[in-house]
């Protein structure tokens, strides 16, 4: 055996790539994954998906209990040590709501409520759907006239102050996209807002995508996007027990002391309303990116007739609940590997987050099944069914807070999916394990292509940077680069950082636990019916998963993740990709500051000169753009020193891996795992982020002002993008101290590979 | 007066510009500017608009010949020696015309007349206007599925192929916008496809601007745009007689042997009945930047119900009426300038061309003043009202080749508008007379921002630097650049090079002389009434240029550029910015050929990999892109020899007519002007372009896959974006060899200038 692992080890080293868990390697029975996959069963998790879609999900929901109760019993039938594990959290529900249209030219009031769809579940399911909402919204009671700021994000509000456009006192209508929907209220409040109101627009997320559904997949002018819109970049959970477990005695704060919950009311509308409200709206044309696919001239207003919004909800505690199953390890138990998703949904929830729930719960089957076979993992595995992510990532947030000390001790990895539909597969997560995903993707076939699934998401990134999303040329750039990279077999194709927006979260960017999110996507329709109540079973059928086919495939590659990482007692990261993904994280942060440089001395000329006002047209209200600050020298020798040192610590460990892992002695390779189990806290001091202590890892966070899109290094990042540049400097020596603190422990490890 | 000329001159020299022609500069009268602006009036041109767009005036209808026969009598009025010259063309006008929608849910027909609207002249004009029609489109009697092929230029026929979907034996349907409309057709039947559709979306042509007409300027649903869609990328004028002037002798084609004569029906629509159409679309869904804002999925079709687009023509010779008016020059009676603008429109044509017209027309009333006042103009005065432009600049170029020995002879500069609004100063044509035009825009004042039409276009250039119109990089890189040069007061703003659309056409392209476009516009909203029955005086006042504002600056610019050239005996021409363009052209053409080399690579490779198929979703039907021919190593080092020598040529010819034009003898002055007045005809040596002989300028020409739009250095730009690599080597010569016919002369009249 050991042998064997010497031999991939070998190979592994001649394809330049290091250390790696594959098939079969460190002891691992070579048969043991095809019989985990023999048993995947397609059309179980459609039935489980049918049970646990039937009725409506929400937390407090009686579904969203009984969902929990029923997989605790599953659990338990498959042969794992099950729990469920309560919180008690703050969690709004609606009492009233209104938006209505005041003097228009006939009354207008807004339709809260999706209708239900014949032939569908939704229609049938006895509990009443969660009207529109938005968690964690402020409620109130104004009138104003409303304004358009297209996705609400930071650059719209400069548009909106070229265009000499004010919301102070208004209400705000902000379409879905561009960033987290929780931004935009905030950002309305921050100019000055008193209400918000977010729309779908059938640009983005409607018959502009595809025909409506039932006829297709799409939102129907009915349906609108419910959601959270607490204020996650500065910290997940409980709004009301940062940083703790949201036990019964906690200590707490008051919804008011509260700095995540938003202090003006927000409500989501469907299309077929807000095309009501957005042709009542005067002023200007918006400018060309702004508009949707409304057959109506988009302008930014203010409105002449009012808008009406109101919200009142009901603010008491409730409970929510964890599953939690548990695997022991034979040879390790004090080692986890943690694999989670959540339960709990908007309405019936099927494709969010019931089809990575039923993956999971597929996976735990079988891992059972293994077991009864008579199969043990050497580290114990954790299956986690949070509940609660939908309004902020509650149910994992407070478990990982409520046993911080115990993961920061024992977890080896966390794995999380959060739905799941035909297509690609799409991993983000740490870079020390990008070399682990991709031994796992080699593995996995493609049910479509008959490539594997890593084989296929290779010629997807190609893809990618041949039509690349976004026109920002840093953007374009990294995606050259990744094109290249997966163009080489000889090299690891790379996976995005982890943002937020589901439960890894807590673990990566507040504990320092290594995490991958994992899901395949891209060729099904999920979007249209992203929390509405047509997110049913039948929806998800037809639509998104014909036959569950990926549903099975998923099931394989995170069974497989679990099985290596809970069958080895070896590290499961790699250091190279991580290193040299770091260099470029640098090489951008000079870049942006570079540009950002640039664009302040260009616009500071363009003021001096007048540009903004000689060029505007007088006929239309107009106002110059705020100042740019100049941008100061930044110093990133710390970090250029601490990444050329990362490089060879990394080459070092990795080939010391592959040279002497197979054949450590016990006692070594004791020392080898207590050393790199928990490598990745070395990047989450204690210190945290600018702003957002919650945030301790200085290399992965969700952006303050894109919310689910991923900020790397982000003390430095965004501290250049929003002109806090001593806050930069700082950051770049904290960020080059974790990345030493890192070689540090390479170094230690390679020497204990050494046999030092 | 040598004295004065001597210090401006010597004052250009000292802000680095070279020479240039100001006001009261070489002898003429300092007021007479003055008095020029003195008699301009916006209400006259007003009324003038009035009677000229009081009826429909496109090629053959009453009231075309009717204005031309006015506007000779006013130029007789105004003192001038004037004529009309008449040529016999190709002019089809529509017997009968039908687009229906076979075996849909109901029985749909077109409308393919446009209604009038009430209190607007279209709705009291007497004569009925054309109904929708494309000008020699090929008739024809056709009943197919239909595609929809977006803007139906090269890249969405590449989009197509990768979709799998073939437009053979079927009827597309493009939208207007993104390249010249002739092209549409054009490229449909080169893939095979046995009629065309062209309507306006209402994303590009419609309420996705503004409300439409008559609440807001944009068009309205039952509006379209009639237009040419004539090969005029193969030659410009009357489709039989290429080359020759259409005199009533003339050798002529037939109609089935002219090659610039479409071979299939086309007709355009309005997007009220486009939208019918499209809907009954079947198949994919289209890539997300082929949305137009109809509220409808748009897919690609086919449909399943057929479509039948017939079209007849009656298609005998008609004539047109130029009208000519000469002042004839006092020294120098045989250097002409030229100073045109066409008459004919499609309907009313209150906007396009007679917005330009009565500019034009106020210009000739007040040189005529001043002539009555005693000026004389030095150099003989030619204006040109034009005739049939609509159907394929055929007034300005039969007269252009009739008189074609002659204007190379005499011709000094054409300066054409066509069509004018509210706004920024725009000008674009041969970079030697950019000096010029730099002059001419300091001296004019802007109405809206109080500062010269010259500082506000440099404003204008820097924002147009921030939000680039194109993420092409080389676009961005090539509107940075030019930012940086308007931003800098001691150097000329750029202007643009021409491409195709108006008059100009033959003369820069064809015959080699030296041409400007002129006209104010981007504020004005001119687009949505475009080539429709809505283009009329009421439309225009309202939103065009209210106040006729714009027009008085119009006619103060064109007036001021034909007083100076005109005023003068030196030559026009500097030769610094010619020669730094040229550097710059020759900088794109090396990156062109490096990134299409890479293009060609990645491709390659990835057609390989089979990354197009494995990355393709298996429910769709999809096809691989043809892949691209390997880029060989083209020859530039000519290319780099001659802007070399071209920029040491143009410094030494700038800075010898700075230090001596002012006190050069009338013999060398002679000599002098007899080498630079012919100077741009080094660019068009006989040989011209390949595949498109007729144009014979290699370094300014409308592309042949964009219609409109420049390619500058077409013989290599062209060369090597359509993979004909010989051809790109070739002309890499052959331009070489132009730009140094062009250093020779300057050469010459440098030594002229230095008194050898």
């Amino acid at each position: 055996m050991n042998r064997l692992l010497a031999l991939i080890a070998a190979s592994l080293v001649a394809a330049g790539t290091g250390a790696a868990l594959s098939a079969g390697a460190d002891g691992m029975d070579p048969s043991l994954e095809q019989r985990f996959d023999a048993g995947i069963s397609s059309s179980e998790m459609s039935d489980w998906m049918k049970i646990m879609a039937s009725e409506p999900n929400h937390v407090s929901s009686p579904h969203d209990k009984a969902n929990a109760e029923w997989e605790l019993k599953k659990f338990k039938e498959f042969g794992w040590d099950a729990h469920i594990e309560e919180f008690q959290v703050l969690y709004p529900t609606p009492l009233a709501e209104t938006v209505e249209l005041l003097g228009g030219k006939k009354p207008f009031k807004a339709t809260l409520q999706e209708k239900p769809i014949k032939g569908d579940t939704s229609a049938t399911a006895k509990d009443k759907p969660l009207p529109a909402y938005l968690e964690y919204q402020g409620d109130g009671d104004v009138t104003a006239p409303l304004v358009y700021v297209n996705y609400g994000m930071q650059d719209d509000y400069k548009a909106l102050q070229r265009m000499g456009v004010d919301v102070k006192g208004k209400i705000v209508i902000a379409r879905y996209g561009a960033g987290w929907r929780g931004l935009k209220p905030r950002l309305a409040a921050d100019h000055g807002a008193v209400g918000c109101i977010i729309y779908s627009d059938p640009a983005d997320d409607g018959y502009g995508h595809d025909a409506t559904y039932p006829q297709g997949p799409e939102r129907p002018p009915q349906g609108f996007q419910r959601g959270s819109v607490v204020d996650m970049t500065l910290y997940a959970g409980d709004p009301l027990t940062p940083g703790v477990g949201a036990t019964k005695d906690a200590k707490r704060l008051t919804r008011e002391e509260s700095p995540v919950v938003l202090k003006i009311p927000a409500l989501p509308i469907g299309y077929g309303d807000a095309k009501v409200l957005l042709a009542a709206l005067g002023g200007q044309v918006v400018p060309e990116s702004w508009r949707g696919q409304l057959p109506i001239t988009y302008r930014v207003g203010p409105s002449a007739p009012k808008v009406h919004l109101m919200v009142k909800s009901e603010w008491s505690l409730k409970t929510i609940y964890d599953v939690v199953a548990v695997m022991k390890g034979s040879e390790l138990p004090d080692e986890w590997v943690l694999r989670g998703n959540h339960h709990d949904g908007w309405v019936e929830g099927a494709a969010d987050p019931l089809s990575g729930q039923v993956a999971l719960l597929e996976e735990a089957k079988m891992l059972g099944e293994l077991a009864k076979q008579g199969w043990k993992p050497k580290r114990t595995i954790v299956y986690l069914s949070w509940d609660a992510e939908e309004p902020g990532l509650l149910g994992s947030t407070e478990w990982a807070e409520a046993h911080g000390d115990e993961l920061k001790q024992k977890a080896v990895l966390y794995i999380n999916t959060d739905g799941n539909e035909r297509g690609f597969l799409d991993v983000a997560g740490s870079h020390d394990l990008e070399h682990f995903v991709n031994a796992v993707a080699r593995d996995v076939n493609d049910p479509e292509s008959r490539v594997t699934v890593g084989d296929r998401r290779r010629a997807k990134i190609r893809m990618e940077a041949l039509s690349p999303s976004s026109h920002d040329p840093s953007v374009v750039a990294r995606l050259k680069d990744q094109a290249k990279t997966a163009a080489d077999p000889s090299k690891d194709f790379p996976i995005d950082a982890l943002g937020s927006g589901s439960d890894y979260s807590a673990f990566i960017e507040h504990l320092g636990v290594p995490a991958l999110n994992v899901a395949y996507g891209d060729e099904g329709e999920n979007g249209g019916i992203y929390h509405s109540r047509y997110d049913t079973w039948e929806h998800y059928s037809r639509f998104e998963d014909p036959g569950f086919v990926y549903e099975a495939v998923l099931a394989k590659t995170v069974g497989r993740m679990v099985l290596r990482a809970s069958g080895s007692d070896l590290p499961i990261q790699q250091a190279w990709n991580f290193a040299a993904t770091m260099c470029t994280y640098v090489s951008e942060l000079k870049k942006l500051a570079d540009n950002k440089r640039e664009a302040a001395q260009t616009q500071g000329k363009m003021l001096t000169d007048r540009v903004f006002e000689i060029s505007a047209d007088p006929t239309k209200s107009h106002g110059d753009p705020t100042a740019l600050k100049p941008v100061p020298a930044i110093d990133f020798k710390a970090l250029d020193a601490a990444t050329d040192r990362l490089k060879a610590s990394a080459k070092a460990y990795d080939d010391a891996f592959a040279a002497n892992a197979a054949s450590l002695s016990a006692d070594r390779k004791a020392r080898l795992r207590e050393l790199m189990r928990s490598i990745d806290q070395t990047l989450t001091p204690e210190v945290g982020l600018p702003v957002r202590p919650w945030f301790k890892n200085l290399i992965y966070a969700p952006g303050r002002f894109t919310g689910y899109g991923a900020k790397t290094m982000p003390g430095v990042r965004e501290a250049i993008e929003e002109e806090r540049f001593d806050d930069a400097n700082r950051y770049a020596g904290l960020t080059a101290g974790a990345l030493n603190a890192y070689s540090d422990r390479l170094d230690q490890a390679a020497a204990v590979l050494a046999g030092k």
